[in-house]
């Protein structure tokens, strides 16, 4: 640990501490620099989110269903560290790393309609932090709570300040009533530390469950952003659909009991001058299909 | 058990059996019985519930959630078998039989606003069945998973036919993510036998979660009412807005992880016509404070 960064945003303590506002900028580039118009990346830099209602056409998406199914039955793939499966049900819950492991994921990726708006929002380069499919069964997928994304990338993974965007693409129909994304509108503004000590390989659990404390803001201080920055912001749409969010958004989801399961890919776009270093609140660093080194620019 | 009746809806089977189709009528009564038009009657018989979106004005329901904070914390009533406690955080989750507690919700129970409807919907005079309030807090309010009433009230309450309807009437705001009331339009329709004996004293654990198996439909019958009966309506509105659902409607809640509290009063009438018998298939009937043997009509 031979850094000598100031660590502007220190988590994962052993007393609470405030929530502090935010100096980084949240929208780094300009219109000049990609698809978004002045307007709507002004309302992405407001909002922390900015959302499409068909990102994708319905071909596009089918193919990417057929993927995304295809993953989650591999037999090898099963065995891999890559795949989470679901505690219960033994159900597969997540794939890691899936520009890596699929061509059609990987295509999907370097898309500009998927990358162009990350490049203009962060306002350069950008490489891939961690990709994943999600299979969000019906009939009792578990809740996600609150929580800031960059708080853990941050804390476990090095991320020096939030300069990272995240698309998250709907593969199924997202309703009011099936788990879909919440997000406190203007909460990427306000950075809220965590309390508790991030224990030795962390991410076995905080990935399968999120009932673990570490990492997880406390009730009062996501209270008063719901009070303050503009109550809950849920994003629903058809397959294809997407929202592009800040990394320091304070976002969750609630459970689902439906019928109805709710499969989404997650994209991850970091600055490439904002790469990881040494875990800022950890004892080491998560491994690179979570959180990954390589650096190369997407193109 | 020296009933001789014919038990035209079977459930808490050894085995699985079918869904069938529900024989008694929905709408008992006529546009001429009561304050809902031709139409709306129609629409309840067809979908199995009616909402409002203002049933009762804003002075009424803080009076209404005044009176629900003050039994909240009453110290006797705290100690009463009437008032259910969340199993982890040990606070109020439902107070029983509030229009005998409470001066307040049994002026509420005759209102003629509350009391017509059900009146004319069940084609009869009605007593009060059962009558609790909700506190369903914020930040992880669990969910209800899918579920008939009548099928709880018949096998457990000796409730010959499915001839009641609920009310429930929104003491908070109910938006489409804390965990509001979801149904499965035309559900009531079908009656889906359970699987599994009731156990003694079953509704000691029915009541504080929903994770006892006994009383739940399978996820097939679920998954298929939803397709066939026409998806899921969710009901939101304001505090004082209302839905009047029939007995057999297949209705669940999601969890909710927002800081958004949902509190509601439920007020089950059922038909004098329809009164509660030998339980069909439980060891004993469920105590009076749930399952009403008053069978007075409400006037």
């Amino acid at each position: 640990m031979s850094t000598t960064l100031t660590d502007r945003y220190p988590t994962r303590l052993l007393t609470p501490a405030p929530a502090m506002t935010r100096e980084d900028p949240t929208a780094w580039g300009t219109a000049d620099d990609g698809p978004l118009t002045s307007d709507r990346l002004d309302a992405f830099d407001r909002l922390g989110y900015h959302a499409e209602q068909s990102l994708l056409t319905r071909q596009e998406i089918e193919v990417l269903q057929e993927e995304a199914a295809r993953l989650a039955v591999d037999p090898v793939l099963r065995k891999d560290e890559r795949t989470i499966v679901e505690e219960k049900s033994q159900a597969v819950r997540s794939v890691f790393e899936v520009h890596r492991i699929s061509s059609v994921f990987a295509r999907l990726a370097a898309d500009p309609r998927v990358v162009g708006p990350a490049r203009q929002m962060l306002g350069s380069e950008v490489y891939i932090h961690q990709s994943r499919v999600n299979y969000k069964p019906g009939f009792g997928g578990g809740p996600f709570y609150w929580h800031s994304d960059f708080e853990t990338w941050h804390a476990e993974d090095g991320m020096p300040v939030p300069r990272a965007v995240s698309v998250s693409i709907a593969l199924t129909e997202n309703y009011p009533y099936n788990g879909s994304l919440m997000i406190i509108p203007g909460s990427h503004r306000t950075f809220v530390p965590c309390v508790g000590r991030t224990p030795q390989d962390h991410h076995r659990n905080s990935l399968r469950t999120h009932s673990v404390a570490v990492g997880m803001p406390d009730q009062n201080s996501v209270g008063e952003l719901a009070r303050t920055a503009g109550g809950i912001e849920q994003f629903t749409g058809p397959p294809g659909s997407a929202t592009f969010f800040d990394s320091n958004c304070m976002h969750g989801s609630n459970g689902n009991i439906t019928p109805y399961p709710r499969s989404n890919i997650f994209i991850v776009f970091n600055s490439v001058d904002n790469v990881l270093g040494t875990p800022f609140a950890a004892p080491a660093p998560r491994p690179t299909y979570i959180a990954g080194r390589d650096f190369t620019p997407v193109r």
